[in-house]
């Protein structure tokens, strides 16, 4: 039996209660607002993780290339590549379309929407291209009623693509204050694309899906009239940063990081440990919502929810300072050297980029899977 | 002949010749402050980049114990773990020490030197141990004149252990505000260490190596007298955090990431492109010198110098936002949907951490060569 005991460190831990949990709370929020899931695995970048959420052949949305050639080799069928578009990698689309794989893509540029024509054409395929959609968050896609909207549908019903909806992305939810705003986002988010549908439609053409997706809007949107699908990713796991915005608990965060003490500073008020910069991120957006959490709140390596005051004050590239001068006094042989400790990420998507594979407990100290992931791109 | 414009994206380019001459101004340094040059592989990860700098068997420093294997397996032989050791590690190094690799480790706790002279003792090994100190950064080590000094010499003088030198690392010489003050701060670095040596030596104790390190002091010490090796690491690469703190000019940054423009927003004056917080890495370190840098300096793909005002303003998992509100309004003429860009990092050592590998230039688009990295632990 291996237990945390035995793992080097630092290493990602996977709770496989806490992910069952999470997973069935959004399929439920799913079914009450009669949308399908779709759910984005750039977080858990996993097949055992998409198993759990959708089975062995359910729709899923992927960030990356990578892990759609991934998630097509697990099995996987019927994937949405959530990135806007490169003309360049129409020909790796276009050889997982020929192996079976039904990979959607999206833009929100008509010169893009022309090439994935053309190439369809020369490739022997047809994209299934769905347009891209703004709805407050200022990053990709087009306004509801901007005048690209027709263009953009024209260009994807020639030989060589099809229209196959429209997708938007409240990740402006994640700057909510509080989950009143959310459900405003949400509504937002909601009639943003419905209006892109809407119109489309009206124009002749068809627009099958209409996919929204964030967690926070997923989780509190009262309702999606006119949605088809939601794509929401992080709640698989959640973090920090979602307990700060009142969308999970502390005790929902699914992963972490198993690190090992390895001094003590007294002078300075700290202990140090081998997970740094890398090993937990240097994403600090949970500290808008919650100051004072650092790079990450500390647990007991058995325990389920994080010591007070104990967080991760300061990172370098291998080096974790927890406590230091801000802190209450640390109980330093609380803390001796080799022994283990677990930190709560602020952000479980970067976390979780810098780990191959989690180690899998059901809520204790064994060990009980180990399961891949898919980095890079 | 593989060109730039041949690349998936994002990928990381390596300029050879950029590298070359960083690693030649180090070595030329080393000789003149008359130390040896232990370069800190931390950010290159990559054995091709450590033969350049040392020679296929110098002596390097890591910074994970998958790094030691790594370069164990390439054939170096002088390596220094420099992270404080974690006690359950001791076997994988002795595993290490047994296949013939002089393999130091480092501590500044004397709980973890008791453990590393027994765990010798037990293994068959004799753990070769430097004592850390600290010089200011207040992150690891002792003060040079703490009462722990010596009884941390005495555990490492048992069998199964033995006492290699000390160590210190001026990391807070990145926050100095000109180099008149790194300079300062390289003095304070190397009057620790020699301090913590002296009293070692007047105790009887052997310290054959006095070690300092960190890229700008290692450029701007006035004198090393006393210091028997150097550990930079960034230089190989520099980055827009030491071009902005004046330890480097633009145009010695060596690496960059090729990214591709996947779209236009006009309204909010931004490009987007596909190389987003995985890709560039969140760290916005280089904005406390140079405000506005963002997430990193866009160039040319064919270019040394970043353009001006171009630079990565946010940034998502998987979307950098070129220009933005605050910047010069965009040519989008310049930037069609599939151009190619370079964007210089803000941290090498962050940015680099997403990648299995180089694809490396000398200066032009052609890729001669493709160079491994070793990342996780």
């Amino acid at each position: 039996m291996t237990t945390l005991a035995d793992l080097p460190t630092p290493v990602l831990i996977l709770d496989r209660q806490r992910l069952q949990a999470n997973v069935a709370r959004m399929q439920a929020r799913a079914k009450q607002l009669g949308v399908s899931l779709r759910p984005h695995l750039k977080t858990a970048k996993s097949a055992m993780v998409a198993e759990l959420a959708v089975g062995k052949t359910g729709a899923i949305t992927v960030s990356t290339l990578a892990e759609a050639e991934y998630f097509a080799k697990a099995g996987f069928r019927d994937i949405l590549y959530a990135v806007p578009m490169a003309p360049q990698k129409l020909d790796q689309v276009a050889g997982l379309i020929k192996r079976g794989v039904d990979l959607k893509i999206i833009t929100d540029h008509p010169a893009v929407a022309q090439a994935a024509a053309e190439a369809g054409q020369r490739l022997g395929v047809t994209f299934r291209v769905m347009i891209k959609i703004d709805c407050g968050l200022g990053r990709a896609g087009i306004a509801p009623d901007s005048d690209l909207l027709l263009p953009l549908a024209k260009a994807l019903s020639q030989p060589g693509a099809e229209l196959a909806g429209v997708l938007t992305h409240a990740g402006h939810s994640y700057g909510a204050k509080d989950t009143a705003e959310i459900e405003r986002i949400a509504e937002e988010e909601r009639v943003a694309v419905v209006m892109a549908a809407t119109r489309l439609r009206a124009a002749g053409f068809a627009c099958p899906t209409v996919s929204v997706g964030s967690t926070p809007t997923a989780l509190f949107a009262k309702d999606l009239t006119g949605v088809t699908e939601m794509r929401p990713g992080n709640f698989v796991f959640f973090d920090l940063f979602q307990a700060g915005l009142g969308t999970c608990r502390l005790e929902d965060i699914a992963v972490s990081v198993l690190a090992t003490v390895v001094s003590h500073h007294p002078a300075r008020n700290h202990v140090l440990i081998d997970a740094g910069g890398l090993a937990l991120s240097k994403d600090t957006g949970a500290n808008r919502n919650v100051p004072g959490t650092g790079y990450g709140r500390v647990c007991r390596p058995e325990a389920a929810l994080p010591l007070d005051g104990m967080n991760i004050h300061d990172v370098h590239q291998e080096h974790g300072l927890l406590g230091g001068p801000e802190a209450p006094p640390v109980d330093f042989a609380a803390y001796p050297p080799g022994s283990r400790l677990r930190v709560l990420p602020n952000h479980s998507c970067m976390t979780g980029a810098m780990y191959d594979r989690y180690y899998v407990t059901d809520g204790g100290t064994e060990i009980v899977a180990e399961w891949d992931r898919i980095n890079g791109w």
